[in-house]
């Protein structure tokens, strides 16, 4: 989903096209992928970062009220006090701001030969989970490399989260290795939905997303996948299929909460 | 690996061969399926179970001692204090009883049409997470339906164990869709190899062992992979590749434990 390049005004067009696409077809959540404004790279975020609201913001708000949606606004390098961050805003379908998502776990990895990439040398990690409320359920937002951390998602779906959102942007190296794992594994886990949106891959830009914005259901099958190439990709959220699953499987309510317990701080 | 008859010291006897051909190829940890003396059925249990200390587990303790291998006793029904339990016992080099582990997840599930099966009709849950030591690595134990339950493995790992081993009999419905998923799904979150032993697969028997036992690395890739039938297979626990994993995508140091924490009751 979604071709990312340099100019932020193609990449806010394009975006502004196909969400209305996409909502054209009935989608009522839509999901841009991470960084859908910017390339990808910690040279651009300082020259991309915008306040929110700011240009981009304003721009998915106006998007969302106009389809009346809810808008996974994918993320962008957001600006605050001097600090640079990952950050995902969601909007309702009114435009209003519903919640904003700072990537919590920054990608700093290193795998010699084949990518080396740190965002902590100019981004800040955000702090605070992040859920909203739709008509439909309740969902829970990560960016990209926060769906490694099992905790996040655990603690979504314990809140009550049928659907967790990750816009993501793997590369050639994790791509192929854990993008479709990691997104079977939390659904599986959890017995959740669980969605993905990645930048199209553009073999051309300094860092090459995966691409293969994908869709996973609560059993841990692949419902939808996209290409690599720019696409959108549909599916249905059927809670009723969720309840299902979670009745023939019933781990929700088999977890031995007298023996471990997964949980978040700020509730402690 | 193993097929299992409903005779017992057929069963026995097929076990003990093929620990000492595993052993003979240079085997340090040989791990038996769940089960491995008796039909998978809860009709069976109660016929099939022993005290430990009893002839099953006499005997895995002198072949682990005339092997000098540390041997993880698949697991057999055991009875105590008029409780049944799915019970795996774990023996060193010495022969000496190591741990048992019952199962702490019963396996209770109904999926309509294609399965239903409920261990706590006859059996009893364990309470207690199960580790030991070897002179190679800390191991966790778990038996099948235990490997649904994240918890389990992130706290074996936070314990420092570097592998898991879960003798398990998934079905021919859960077997295709989540035994190779759940395990590469625990490898990857926890960055450690994770073993499973599974009984043949017999399709003249009552419930139908999917089989495939499996061994998976710290990056989420299968090394090794029995077929449907019986057979041993071999992999090494290599714990300098676990480390360069762990160093490449270092999530076991970037877990947010000022936001979230998986703990053990017990621990707390």
């Amino acid at each position: 989903f979604l071709h990312v390049s340099k100019v932020k005004a193609d990449n806010l067009s394009r975006a502004h096209n196909l969400v209305t696409e996409a909502a054209g077809q009935g989608a009522k959540i839509v999901v841009l992928p991470e960084c859908f404004n910017s390339p990808y790279g910690t040279g651009f975020f300082a020259e991309y970062a915008e306040k929110i609201p700011g240009e981009s913001t304003l721009l998915l708000s106006e998007i969302a009220k106009e389809n009346k949606i809810f808008l996974v606004g994918g993320s962008i390098p957001e600006e605050d006090r001097g600090k640079l961050y990952n950050t995902c805003s969601v909007f309702g379908p009114d435009g209003n701001l519903l919640i904003k998502h700072r990537k919590i776990h920054l990608f700093d990895i290193d795998v010699p030969g084949k990518i080396r990439f740190q965002e902590s040398e100019t981004l800040s990690p955000g702090s605070v989970l992040s859920m909203f409320d739709t008509p439909f359920c309740k969902v829970g937002v990560g960016i990209c490399y926060d769906m490694r951390f099992a905790e996040l998602a655990q603690i979504y779906a314990k809140k009550g989260c049928q659907l967790l959102v990750y816009p993501g942007a793997f590369n050639m190296t994790t791509g192929p290795a854990h993008w479709e794992l990691l997104q079977r594994g939390r659904a599986v886990d959890n017995q959740v939905y669980v969605a993905t949106a990645s930048p199209a891959r553009d073999e051309a830009a300094s860092y090459v997303a995966w691409g293969h914005s994908t869709v996973v259901n609560p059993w841990g099958e692949v419902i939808t996948k996209a290409g690599a190439q720019e696409e959108v990709v549909y599916a249905d959220i059927d809670l009723q299929y969720l309840a299902a699953v979670r009745q023939q499987i019933p781990i929700t309510t088999q977890r031995r909460n007298d023996l471990y317990t997964v949980s978040a701080v700020m509730d402690s």
